[in-house]
């Protein structure tokens, strides 16, 4: 996607240990024209596909996966990190180790917000090396639910975890796949 | 409004604690058409203002935020709760304390994205001791920033928040403000 690729060249910075910061229009700031903009993209690119949920994970894959959700006409839920007095009942739950916090935490989905009836898209900001997108396909296989596939803003494709998954068969559609990066460039796959 | 009281009576739960769960349309799966109800309802509210930016708290807020700032046309700021790697330089920070989490603990925004040249609306989920928003409101104050007010979906009244902050002259917009609720009764106020 040309737009959002522009909007990498120009407003993203590469940091040590392969931090690529896009706080000013991705995941601090968010630019709510921009992420429409990828929520045509993904219905594009979707739209065979009777998608029911979008499943994102917290904090900054919400607010993409909200907007995207309009253009899917249909809720978002987001996996839960932390413990919460708000989340009780049956939950589905899996391990995923963070990189950018550097530790391991639980999410969790309650049972009753994913079913066998369901087609899930997973929407998220980034994809490096796959840990969280593979924690929340494991919270969907659980429910039975029917993976439909990913929608992802930023593949930071050097990482692996995207062409790991898709060896796999499963279906990612990055909209900007980053193949190299160094502090004064950033390579996009063609 | 009238949408949004009747799915809390519908669909919310009392638990012990003074805890209300919204979890099947607020704040953990989420209702992408309630949200764009409440959009249109805060631009009813806030349409003389000239709000530049909206600012909300991660995780249960961004969501409403992002499909609220479509009827604002305006970009959204989360705050940040967690340590980050994507998150340095020059940053406002206010200690905020959750009953939800039982801890207290730092908000963060970056400086770079709330100056003295905006007007700034807050959207969140919940208002209930003021805690939160109270947090927010202290690192727009520091960015220099106009605060125009704030915009709750689920305001507890009865637990003071809100009024209290009412009381200092700061505008608050509650879309359903419950003043008692019990097992087995919610009582908005008029």
């Amino acid at each position: 996607m040309e737009q959002l690729k522009q909007r990498i060249l120009t407003e993203g910075r590469v940091k040590s240990g392969n931090v690529l910061k896009v706080d000013s229009f991705l995941n601090h700031q968010m630019d709510i024209h921009l992420f429409d903009e990828m929520g045509k993209a993904f219905k594009e690119r979707y739209k065979e596909d009777e998608i029911t949920k979008i499943v994102t994970i917290e904090a900054s894959g919400i607010g993409i996966a909200c907007i995207v959700a309009r253009h899917f006409n249909v809720p978002v839920v987001f996996a839960k990190k932390s413990e919460s007095r708000n989340l009780d009942g049956d939950l589905y739950t899996s391990p995923i180790y963070s990189f950018t916090h550097q530790k391991e935490y639980m999410v969790r989905v309650s049972k009753k917000f994913l079913s066998a009836e369901d087609k899930v898209l997973v929407i998220d900001d980034f994809l490096a090396n796959g840990k969280a997108l593979i924690g929340l396909l494991d919270i969907i296989k659980q429910s039975g639910a029917t993976l439909v596939g990913a929608g992802i803003a930023i593949e930071k494709g050097f990482q692996g975890g995207g062409d790991a998954l898709r060896e796999q068969g499963i279906r990612i559609e990055s909209l900007a796949i980053i193949d190299e990066m160094g502090e004064d460039f950033i390579k996009f796959r063609d």
